[in-house]
């Protein structure tokens, strides 16, 4: 998207007097972000990002604002939004909900490294394990109950055997036991364009839109879907070692959470599906944003069962 | 709670410059919301309530009041917001989101009569066929991965025998089978104190905080919960019947939802069980309001439990 909400030099200058971080030199809009506004900001004491919420009722915006501090603060690299001179992380700038975070040096990488798997398994353990200290809640909004409304709101547009895959997929998800599965705060969406690298260092991850409390392993499961994977969704053991090995080294994975990979693994493919499939089937009045495709993520939910199906068969 | 945010005369008739509502003659603030801030706005054209939403990160306001303004559409009973001149149903005063709703007439009851139970157990179920057609979507933010979390962390303040209670409904639960129960847009928290009515006739349904997107068998769990037991908590069996049989006749309650229904009794308790126990054990700082008596729901919940044993005994 292109930024949204325009903001005047003198309306920025007044929101800047809520911070102490100096005048104000240059801002400029970020036109990479695909939900919010986002502005750089350099002051002469720094660079800064400046987001504008574009949804005034932003789900959760205190969970995800303060959970991004409670993780900041416990040293997990991440984006952390400053506390202002009213001890608040967020306030109203142009009738909209706006804060300020660091700006996380390095850059996005366009196909993880072996070395960069590793790194961010290390860093999304220690992002399990710092935020289970949180005590904040969301509820996942891209779960069970949505993925069951949306596969109905798609049911006259879709072909019967995508449909009939759909289903397959709940089904055996509702069919599995959860009970065992640790819950703890997750980022819900950590693809690897939502984390920046100096290298093959992890400089910091970005983007907590999707940040909820649900199964951990479900963040597992969505963060190798997209790092560890070939260009067809197939995973590449090397980089599911290393990403898996790293996690694990970092906070062990229970016994009930691999045996829930695999169902985990289909329903993160599922999810990413259904949300492809809905904006391009019912794309958003006036929006003019670059559909993803959607198949893509039909190929990796395939893949993904054909893996169960072998392990059956073993 | 009292009035929260203090509105100034110049700033409403600015505001309601965005309406077609008429001149302001009067307004006042309203003491008996728990989480907003309400006034009561007279105009030369009639009676409105104005809400300031405290949580500016309101959860779903666009869901909730997008919601109510579906149903009112296709003629239910309760407050709907109304549409300002850029076709917002809510816009931002005082640094908070703000909407405008119809005030609708009549009191609530102290105790729901035979007549007022049948009343609601029809607009409730006219609540849930009229949900059917609303396309969004907000999770549940009191429903399992709540429970878990919440009871983890009163788990240091709580006698074992209460735990272990909470355990077993939990578990019980989660043993369910819930694949088949029809899911839609509910209310959430449909206490007799959330209705008002003129006489015996329901006038209009309120408070929509809780609104989400659940099994519909879980709400008529919470509305049977307040609305159909005596002082201790134990259903009526006139006002029961009068609800349920009300509720059916105008929307079918399938067999899997019946089957359903004792351990939706139950976890309903429990939801208002633990976010009592949560308030009572962790109040919210310079929060000086009347905590409600958690032991309630635990009774009412034993009792729940109760009826399940009997039934298994038959």
């Amino acid at each position: 998207m292109s930024v949204y909400t325009k903001v005047e030099p003198n309306e920025l200058v007044e929101f800047l007097k809520r911070y102490n971080i100096g005048n104000l030199i240059t801002f400029s809009g970020i036109t990479a972000g695909v939900t919010n506004t986002n502005y750089w900001l350099e002051t002469d004491v720094g660079h800064f990002v400046l987001t504008l919420f574009e949804q005034l009722d932003f789900t959760g915006l205190d969970y995800v604002l303060g959970l991004q501090h409670h993780l900041a603060d416990l040293g997990i690299r991440c984006t952390a939004p400053l506390v202002d001179n009213r001890g608040l992380l967020f306030s109203t700038l142009n009738q909209r909900p706006a804060a300020i975070v660091n700006k996380i040096p390095g850059a996005v990488c366009s196909n993880p490294s072996v070395e960069q798997c590793r790194e961010i398994g290390i860093e999304l353990a220690r992002f399990h394990k710092a935020g289970s200290s949180y005590s904040n809640f969301k509820a996942n909004s891209r779960g069970l109950s949505w993925w069951k409304l949306i596969s109905e709101q798609l049911r006259s547009v879709l072909k019967d055997s995508d449909l009939k895959l759909i289903d397959l997929v709940i089904k055996d998800f509702e069919a599995t036991d959860l009970t065992q599965l640790p819950l703890g705060s997750l980022h819900g969406d950590l693809f690897h364009d939502n984390a920046l690298f100096d290298g093959d260092r992890l400089s910091g991850i970005i983007d907590f839109d999707y940040a909820c409390y649900d199964y951990l392993i479900y963040d597992v499961a969505v963060t190798a879907n997209d790092w560890c994977i070939d260009n067809k969704g197939a995973f590449l053991p090397d980089k599911m070692a290393a990403f898996l090995t790293a996690y694990s080294d970092t906070r062990l994975l229970e016994t009930c959470e691999h045996s829930a990979l695999p169902i985990m693994l289909q329903v993160a493919a599922l999810r990413f599906w259904l949300s492809r499939l809905f904006d391009k089937n019912f794309p958003l009045e006036g929006e003019l944003t670059f559909v993803k495709d959607p198949n893509e993520f039909k190929e990796m939910l395939l893949l993904r069962r054909d893996v169960v199906v072998s392990i059956i068969v073993e």
